[in-house]
């Protein structure tokens, strides 16, 4: 890691470092056209390769069918929370939501200025430490939104829910995608903020199917109807141009190590260092039933503010930073996205021992 | 100019060159803190410093006034052409546009979803070769909007529209923002993507006057009220980080050459060779008439479609690059913005003398 330190932070979150070192050569003089990638038109011929490679990327990590259609935006998954009912929802039609916490809670929220949101099920009164278990559907609902994985409480779906026959699923996958193999043809809509597993802040993935580019409403503003993005391939204006050229360069990353079969491995293996720890530690404890558990972000606490608040301070004191939990819920968590390297993870481990061997 | 060549792409456009040379060390390593910029959390401690930075460099080179907010949102200037009128447009109130080509033609369009829209001014009849002379007000209209530098006809406003007493002015800077002294009180709304004077493509500069911003309607899109991101400081959701760390070493940049002040007589010289040569050649003339031209897109053409075709290819195996007009209007332009150098303005002048020296 050379002068680098691991880096366990929610997102933005840790790059490959191979990508980092041909990004700062891209920077000055990119592929030799004597200007920098930052500064290409968007037109051009540069940018355009980018772009294109940046969409073959995405269909040959995720099988993407070819009725499906890959778009590079802005606004994060934020935005998507008022995009997707802006184009899918209107009375007297209802949504269903899935509540796991923060982020759909959000969704949710945003989703009411646009008609009926039923929720269909809900772990809150848990404290969403546990994905629902129970769903309660609406009749016929414009669609099914659900939080692939739940940053702040640690929790992560192994499967889409299970919805009525017809409703399109729309997924918030912005802190997982790509980190396992994705069912695309399950889903409808999946979106994503590239800023943990894909790239930088500042560009949002939205995968989806032609059926319901052509079913959004046409009477909101241009740059809100995904139609106007599908139609001009993400060029409809100025796209973030280097945004898109680091995700591409993360892309290919992922295809030279495998792809998303041998990422899942690898995640797996990274939180098992973690989990198994917590589960025969006398002083930590991962806070997310074991059944929920995200492979993205590790929550856990020992029983004591203090000691959190020593632990998350020492940690950084030893290259270990970014453990402090959400302001939300305290405690710790470890995000280990993508680009987190298994030696970070066994580097915790080791402190977190020391740390209890010192406090028990 | 080392390996590098003369951009004169109109956007994503041209950096100082300084700012890449700073960019590609913090991709790495940001300020020693064993992190990358792209890789911070928008919450910590290194990047709250860059928005405080950029923040109070804006506020240093324009003379923002304490009752003007200084927002850094995404989606470009597009996503400014339905957020001014959502917010502050609704009927059975009616806003007056001046319309000044493609992107004023544009920005109209937008706000007929919200409310009535008056064109004031237009020259279309002209093809917006010149600024509108004559205007005619609605009676108090909800803000009055225009664009300041045209990029696609080369024509820019030396100052704001005189306006009807009490009507808000917003004005979309995207081309000649921070090129030269801005009034600030004159405006309510200054919006600007950053991909030509500011830094790279995602990020939008809005300085937004305090009254605009409460007025702004809240039964919208929590994203897109201006009053979500003033008082989150533009933090409610994550922000292009990195795109907010170049901008804030453009603007570093900017002040450490003189700020605008200077800024601008750099940017004066720079246009005067390039339209003191059109003014004199026989093969060449300027497209925009004389007192409406812009110092930041000089667009030129000569009486040949055929000539212009050869022109822009050899100045291109030149390393003179991008000088293609807009498809629209076809032709040449050369887009100097703040960072665009000086010898670039000459070795354009030098070649387009060699170029009329063999047609002519």
């Amino acid at each position: 890691m050379s002068d680098r330190i691991y880096n366990f932070s929610a997102g933005p979150a840790i790059l490959p470092e191979p990508v980092l070192l041909r990004a700062r050569e891209a920077l000055w003089n990119y592929q030799d056209s004597g200007v920098g990638v930052m500064e290409h038109s968007h037109r051009g011929p540069e940018f355009t390769e980018i772009l294109e490679d940046a969409d073959a990327l995405c269909r040959r990590l995720a099988n993407i069918p070819d009725n499906y259609r890959v778009l590079f935006l802005q606004g994060g998954a934020s935005s998507q929370f008022y995009m997707v009912p802006m184009n899918l929802l209107r009375p007297p039609h209802t949504a269903d939501y899935v509540d796991t916490g923060v982020w759909s809670t959000k969704a949710i929220k945003e989703a009411q200025r646009f008609g009926g949101v039923h929720v269909a099920a809900s772990n809150a009164e848990s404290g969403f430490s546990a994905l629902p278990v129970h769903y309660v559907w609406s009749d016929a609902p414009a669609y099914v939104h659900y939080t692939s994985n739940n940053t702040i409480r640690g929790t992560q779906f192994r499967q889409p829910p299970a919805v009525p026959k017809g409703a399109p699923i729309v997924c918030d996958a912005s802190s997982d995608i790509f980190s396992q193999p994705i069912d695309i043809e399950a889903h409808g809509l999946i979106y994503a903020g590239a800023q943990k597993n894909l790239g930088p802040a500042g560009v949002t993935l939205v995968i989806i199917r032609d059926d319901l580019v052509a079913a959004g409403h046409d009477d909101i503003p241009t740059m809100l109807q995904y139609r106007t993005h599908s139609q001009a391939g993400s060029r409809f204006n100025t796209p973030p141009v280097f945004g898109v050229y680091v995700l591409r360069e993360v892309l290919a990353w992922l295809e030279g190590l495998g792809g998303l079969e041998a990422m899942a491995a690898h995640n797996r293996a990274k939180a098992a260092v973690i989990y198994e720890y917590l589960d025969q530690s006398q002083l930590f404890r991962g806070t997310a039933e074991v059944a929920s558990r995200s492979l993205m972000n590790i929550c856990f606490r020992t029983d004591s503010p203090e000691l959190d608040t020593a632990f998350i301070a020492e940690a950084a004191a030893r290259g270990l930073a970014g453990l402090k939990g959400h302001r939300v819920v305290g405690g710790m968590r470890a995000s280990v996205y993508n680009a987190f390297p298994a030696a970070g993870c066994n580097a915790l481990v080791a402190f977190m021992e020391e740390f209890e061997r010192k406090h028990s």
